[in-house]
């Protein structure tokens, strides 16, 4: 088995380089001080985003090849949420000596496969010795002669519309912290009907987590319909939504109705962890309330599902894989005062579900 | 004392963001999913690299202000080793909770009085918790309509050029581990004559450890005047002059007496360096031989001066701040066949000196 202790940083890059996607816009690839990419329309989008082992990942749920694949997904869907077409990234890697080639290897390949279907590019990076593994992408996109979609532009009267998959990820990562589910994962989940919550099933929400598919395309199709405001939801999504609200001065009210089908979907996972965590009445185990409260965190707080969160203009048709939740009002509505809450849900305040933070976490 | 741990991950962006310079290519700064950057030539150069705690610094040494210096300074050499203007970075920075909230704010003040002489802006970044402190940077440069120079273009009877200090980072770094100097470093070193090397002076040395200045211009008019080839001396002078070599399919051959000066300027450090850390007959103490030695080692294979190293077709004008020091030969000249040496200095074979390498180090 080769460590990377056992290679010098050229004999390294000699194993990764090959594995590398070049993508549609680079002029220059990996090899010089630095690359150069082609940015047609005069300007580019810049992004970065950093995982840290034990953090953001374990090694003992994923595998070099899940880390890629979420690293650069999550850096792809920040492109999106511009309404950019993604083109190329950079990665740093600072790896542990004793860390398998293979581990780094399977990085490069999980990085491969994300860009692959957007025709972006890895076109260089850097690698370094650490205590622990950090993966720090950073991504660029090409906004194709549109303006950036921001998330300032949500306007009174917009709708409010989702693409992607809701509370998965949490799912599935509650599954791997209560011990249910396993990994590394079958490369092929079975496909199940729906309400039929099979332990394949499970595995779906864990590929969610480990291997996040955020909806690129959404994000190109979504600016030219003309979305007024988007991000993309990293950190849950009443605190990615309050984050358009505040930079556009809106309130924002999502209908509950809109996710009852994700809060469904996912009861037969939150029994289970339920019931393998503990929770509810020690002697009856958890009870409905329990799994309510535990399906509703996932959907409302649970974070890097990696969809894409816009709002559009009234009687705008949403393009594909975009679904209506919710209506854009003026900050103050609803009888609440001007400094009333950025986000509600059907016209209430919603419980405390502050989402995501890496220092308070 | 604040720490980082005591404060969100927004609160800290809120400390950081009003001390990055926004630049003069950027038409959105942070706050968004991505910022936008202006790419006037339809192409745009990009490169990353990055600083992980007791490989690449010390807290001990380094500010949090070096460290912004410092790792901003050696990628916008690689911006200006293309031959292009820097125009922008984003950071991904992995902090412990114990950090102060000091350092990481100076670290932004040191990032920003690095861009700012070249009108780049700080436009991004990411944050998270970590078990040690990385700093990874992603910089990004304009052609201004000019091709890259590549580490590929030097072609037999081209002059060998350098911009920059040699030997100083290295001696800097040797000064320190001795105990030698302290740090802090008084803000403002004292000028001293030719030749005469007082303690201030030392601080010289250990300042371009510390906060390396590359000549970033000098890569700019080293494209307009035509340079063949160019890389940025991160890992030494010997092994970045073979990689040159090696990418052109030629031979380097330097001068040894261009750096005489260079040697000579950094003999007393040198002795200091050898009487501390027992160098030399222990009876005696370190003969000529020895301070030879080190100062060799730290101005043919020292590493992080962060100067250029350039080709030039034979009877250029070499530009303000380049001299001349060394010629480029056909890769297989000088009796050692097509498998000889990518770099000679005279003409002969240079000792072994491998330069730096991350995992071998």
């Amino acid at each position: 088995m080769t460590r990377v202790r056992d290679l010098s940083e050229e004999q390294i890059l000699e194993r990764i380089v090959p594995l590398l996607p070049r993508g549609n816009a680079t002029l220059l690839g990996p090899g010089d001080d630095a690359a150069v990419l082609a940015a047609p329309d005069g300007r580019f989008v810049v992004s970065t985003d950093v995982l840290v082992e034990d953090r953001h990942f374990r090694t003992r749920w994923s595998t070099g090849y899940d880390v890629g694949r979420r690293a650069a997904a999550q850096n792809l869907a920040d492109i999106a949420a511009m309404g950019a077409r993604p083109t190329a990234l950079v990665t740093s890697l600072v790896v542990p000596g004793d860390t398998e080639l293979d581990w780094v290897t399977g990085l490069a390949t999980g990085l491969a496969d994300a860009c692959a279907p957007v025709g972006a590019g890895a076109v260089g990076g850097d690698l370094s010795g650490g205590p622990c593994l950090v993966v720090s992408i950073t991504v660029h996109g090409d906004l194709e002669g549109r303006p950036p979609v921001l998330r300032s532009g949500a306007r009174p009267g917009d709708v409010v519309a989702h693409a992607g998959v809701r509370g998965r990820s949490a799912a599935g990562l509650a599954l791997l912290e209560a011990g249910l589910v396993r990994t590394p994962l079958s490369a092929a989940p079975l496909e199940v009907g729906d309400g039929v919550l099979l332990e394949d099933a499970w595995e779906r929400l864990v590929a969610a987590y480990l291997r996040p598919e955020p909806p690129l395309a959404a994000g190109i199709t979504a600016a030219r319909a003309g979305a007024t405001s988007m991000l993309d939801l990293s950190d849950g999504l009443l605190r990615d939504a309050g984050r358009i609200a505040r930079a556009s001065g809106v309130r924002l009210d999502l209908d509950a109705g809109a996710f009852a089908a994700d809060r469904d979907a996912l009861r037969s996972a939150a029994r289970a962890v339920a019931a393998a965590t503990g929770l509810g009445d020690p002697g009856w185990g958890p009870g409905n309330a329990d799994i309510d409260g535990l399906v509703g965190r996932w959907v409302w707080a649970g974070g890097e599902d990696h969809g894409l969160l816009a709002t559009f203009p009234a009687g705008a048709q949403l393009p594909v894989g975009w679904s209506a939740v919710g209506r854009v009002h003026a900050a103050g509505e609803a009888g609440v005062g001007a400094a009333g809450p950025a986000v509600t849900i059907g016209g209430a305040l919603p419980a405390d579900q502050p989402g995501w933070d890496h220092f308070s976490a």
